[in-house]
């Protein structure tokens, strides 16, 4: 058994895929996070309906957006 | 009697189905939750409209999205 | 007068039927709650649009999808 | 000048009118409530776009799906 | 400078106009109040896109559905 | 760097522009706030989708209606 | 690893990309924030689907609006 935000802290500097309410995406590698799912990620690729739209340095999304989480 | 959290927790390391706002909904183990259900899941199926979409290995879930987890 | 909480006590082990947001719907025994109407239902027809879809063992369903529940 | 919660104190026993979020509407007596406006109706009549639908002995609503209650 | 709850006090015995979401409205006298904008309005007259609906003696609107109140 | 509530207290008797969600806008003199950033507004001028539909003498706009405040 | 409030505070004089929901975002200089993700931007050009809209001085844009910050 693994707490959500232990498994967040497990995956920093590592890819994941972060899907946000309303088709949109993140891969990208996970930076920092904080307890309401506030997310930085580096070197990002956003993606929209699963096509990439564009490659951000550095991302900070706001949790109430995500949806999940893939390490 | 049993509250709702406490299932949860009877269900880790079991099947569950998760369906979330939106039409989408995870089919896979349990392995952890926190009091928001946020939900981490292992071995996943993703459902989109009862329609497998593809599999990930591991998911953390953010509590909101979550509409009923039938372990 | 009746707290809302305290007539969800009374109603564990009798039958509700449960509508959420969306259309959704449970019919099934109380099995559990917690403050936030969080629910567990036991043997539960869930119904979309007053029609049956499918029966579950057990559910836990997320209290801020709940419209009401009717003993 | 009178306090919104002391006034559904006031309206216990009475009858009350409630308007929810979508067009889904209840006429019956107030037995009781709790700070989030969660409330408890009992004989009650459900309306849909301000049609009958169904009666109902006893309903548990959730709060947050209250626009207005008129006693 | 006036906070905004402190406006509302003022507005108490006065007739206020109240605006929904969803395009609902309400021209009545404010009777009371509380901290999350839940009102008490006194001989209100409900409005829908500006057409009028009904008149009601006494209403408590849930604050959440609140857009502004102008006094 | 200065906070986002400092910034409105040092609007208070300056004119902003208020932009809500679903398409509603204010122009109008900005007379208080609270920390949840519920606004009053003094000889505003109400616009729908950058039209404007009247004049009001005071409105308190509830914060969570609130996209962005320009002062 | 960084928090996400530190990364704004990093961000802070700097030029950001703001995303709200509603297909809205801002190009401008972050200028101050708080943990709500609240926002004041300067110097900022609307952009509304990706066109730009108008320039505005200053802006306190209300967190709950916020999809991402890309400093």
């Amino acid at each position: 058994m693994i707490k959500p935000l232990s498994l967040l802290n497990q995956s920093i500097t590592h890819n994941v895929m972060v899907e946000l309410k309303g088709g949109r995406g993140y891969r990208g590698v996970l930076d920092g996070f904080d307890p309401h799912m506030n997310l930085v990620l580096k070197n990002a690729e956003e993606l929209l309906n699963n096509e990439s739209q564009r490659k951000v340095d550095l991302a900070i999304v706001r949790g109430d957006n995500v949806i999940y989480v893939s390490p």
